[in-house]
């Protein structure tokens, strides 16, 4: 970077954006930026290959050069020896930033691809503009329409998510959305040859559009910068890390993935510690612990937790589960157990907590239960479980229809604005046809009103214990 | 029991059931009892209830007593008020066994409830018959067309599942029927009155139609029978235990459940690793580890797996996955990497096990890495992961199409059986309908061939490692 070089809030504003390297068979990903592109309305694209006059119904132009209107950003996806004279193109055209889709780089393990590399970053240098990537699949900023995958949400959000891969930084969001996940900047970075996880990090502590960083890590180059820039950022908001690359098969897999030279585990624990990040495990809880610190509101100030749902079984596993991902499940008293005893049945019922009975299953039921419960000084959360598969059909398929979903979701939203106390979902996808319409139903309800829903009683205790343990050492 | 009371085997093939307890509105346990019983074409079934004259199409008959047919099995639900002169009518039928659905026994914690549950044993001795539950679905044989549940696989097979929870007796067979999973006999015993966990051990340890015993246990009344009839069981085949009520709140829940007064966990885990049984932290793990007992054959004899996928981040994830579960994730040799370089590109590939390429998506590519990859010595389980979500279709959908599924499923099928290493697939369910029309038709063709099918890495993990130390501590 040179000091004429743009902003990165520059480079996620751009006016116009070429895609080099599409073809004519609809296939690879260079059509799928320009298919995402189109599907977002971003107002300015410029297909870029000589052999064709139109791909996907746009005009295609032979060249950089050939394009009439402005170009900030440009994705490509051609082979790595073209990559040179693609940049004298692209500082003679005046862009901002380049993306490399394109593979084959450092990470490739040869010595004159490393050096390719070097040159690469002179010419960006020299041209005033800045390179994302190689190998990565480059920005998505929702609220530019800048897309780079077909399935993400681009309404804008809160939510910062800076990952060296771009397997990840498409699936983080197809995973979110339904949740109710959105993003302020999704930036895939790769090799990061020259906008690497420190400067991202630096941008998103300040980002007036973030309110939660998320990052996955393979290797960091810089340790001394990272550290900081790490300590500014999660004094300032929320930070959650997945680090990859953390055993001897990962840490080889990092190399050869984005040339990562992994850092030891222990080390990188210990700092997260220390800066109060919140360390996860996969991309899965990533998106667990994001759905709980940007729905569970305000933060559980406890663990005492409230568990409600139908399934003497079910009930086992979610204290056995909750107990042991750190929130606790306390017994109710006599008096409390009384009350419910009011409207839930005595057969079939456990009531001391978990609360299990066969009639968990209705708004009226589901809403007293909650009432009552709420009244428990020691009670902070209120989840509610529900299996989706063929016995809840035993009751008539009530879960997913308007009768059950709109006063239950209603129903839920009151108890939380007038008892002050969480209410949670632990919503367990089915993996057939039918169900699965009625999950995601449900699932949608939920997710729209603002309450948050995890896929099972295991997630939904190891996210909360996160951003509990998180809150308190932050004090 | 006493001596002339009837053998499991017996009331494992029951002539006649009677369903008590059915309603015209076609909802509750008895009508789904019924219902299935209708759909697996059980020849003698009788709906018992003194209100109707016709229920779900059937003729409804008002006692038992007004059957003209042989009734050797009454599944019961209706009110424990009611118990005692069922069971005076049962006696006089000269049934062999009663399931009791109805809850609200000891496990109310009533002590005039617990008196109950002592004089119905009384009159089962008396009258000849056993007792299975109170509060459980009961029997599910499917050789007898004997089900208590739609959507379970009614083909029979070779694993037999004890349950205390119902919930969990149904769950079992739906999840794990996708993958392949069939089932001897399953029985959900409940406050297991009369039977109980210890003698379906002693008689699944003998049982010719089972190979695999899987058990789901909250507390154990006698230990030393229990542990004598483990003994037994795990000598003659591999047994797989689920232990709900691990901590303070999942025992508490467990009490609350079937009146189970659960052990020490440490005592029990000490007892599992005695006996070589295989414990595992809920139902999905004992369905992971069933698929691995059943179709993971011949079980593999060391831990070095090769890990065949498209995408990096997958892939760091894949090996940190996989070693965490403990297995091992040898890099391969240049020479090995060579060969693979001859139909796998350099460019955005990591070939050095994990082994990541674009084109690992076409069977050819699958098949010829896994033939190269067999030859490594250190390698005996070859993995394949495949995720299902939206940028899959950036190659055109191709997963789920007969032209990718067939060829590939036998190629794997060739390669497993001439080579003699392990094929496993690790697919990852997505949350969309559309995706999930393919990843059903994927793990069906899978399961279909006998292949191993987990839904994540980590689970595919978790659950090979889980079978190779049983098959070391065996010998």
């Amino acid at each position: 970077m040179n000091k004429n070089s743009p902003t990165l809030d520059e480079i996620f504003s751009p006016r116009g954006v070429a895609v080099v390297g599409v073809s004519a068979t609809g296939r690879g990903f260079a059509n799928g930026v320009l298919a995402s592109l189109i599907a977002a309305g971003f107002p300015a694209i410029y297909p870029i290959n000589p052999r064709y006059q139109e791909v996907m119904g746009m005009r295609c132009y032979p060249s950089l050069q050939s394009v009439p209107g402005v170009i900030d950003h440009v994705v490509v996806s051609i082979p790595a020896e073209s990559a040179l004279s693609l940049l004298d193109d692209c500082a003679a055209k005046g862009v901002k930033s380049v993306h490399f889709f394109t593979a084959g780089f450092s990470e490739s393990g040869l010595k004159e691809r490393a050096e390719l590399e070097k040159t690469m970053l002179e010419k960006a240098h020299a041209g005033g503009f800045r390179i994302v990537g190689p190998n990565c699949i480059g920005l998505f900023v929702p609220r530019s329409k800048l897309v780079n995958t077909i399935g993400v949400p681009i309404e804008p959000g809160p939510i910062a998510f800076i990952s060296q891969s771009g397997g990840h930084a498409s699936n983080l969001p197809i995973y979110g959305s339904p949740r109710g996940l959105r993003f302020s900047k999704v930036v895939s970075y790769g090799n990061g040859l020259d906008i690497g996880e420190c400067e991202l990090l630096e941008y998103f502590a300040q980002d007036p559009e973030t309110e939660i960083i998320a990052a996955y890590i393979e290797g960091v180059r810089n340790g001394r910068r990272f550290v900081n820039a790490l300590r500014t950022a999660s004094a300032r908001k929320p930070v959650v890390i997945y680090k990859g690359g953390t055993t001897e098969a990962g840490k080889r897999a990092a190399h050869g993935h984005t040339a990562s030279l992994t850092s030891s585990v222990a080390v990188f624990e210990a700092l997260c510690h220390q800066m109060n990040v919140i360390r996860v495990d996969d991309l899965d809880e990533m998106v667990d612990v994001l759905v709980a610190l940007h729905f569970a509101r305000p933060l559980p100030a406890g663990t005492g937790t409230a568990v409600i749902g139908a399934g003497g079984g079910p009930s086992v596993l979610a204290s056995d589960e909750l107990e042991k991902a750190g929130l606790q499940v306390p017994a109710l008293s006599k008096a409390t157990q009384s009350e419910l005893l009011q409207f839930l049945p005595l057969a079939g019922s456990i009531l001391i907590n978990p609360i299990d009975a066969g009639n968990l299953a209705t708004p009226e039921a589901i809403t007293a239960t909650m009432r009552v419960v709420s009244r428990v000084p020691d009670v902070v959360i209120l989840l509610y479980h529900l299996g989706f598969h063929p016995i809840s059909s035993w009751g008539g398929g009530r879960f997913a229809s308007p009768a059950f979903l709109e006063p239950t979701v209603d129903a839920m939203d009151a108890v939380r604005k007038t008892t002050g106390k969480i209410v949670v979902l632990a919503l367990r996808p089915p993996l057939n046809l039918n169900d699965m319409k009625d999950f995601l139903a449900a699932q949608d309800a939920f997710a729209r009103a603002g309450l948050p829903v995890f896929h099972s009683l295991r997630q939904a205790g190891k996210a909360l214990a996160h951003v509990i343990a998180w809150q308190k050492r932050r004090g």
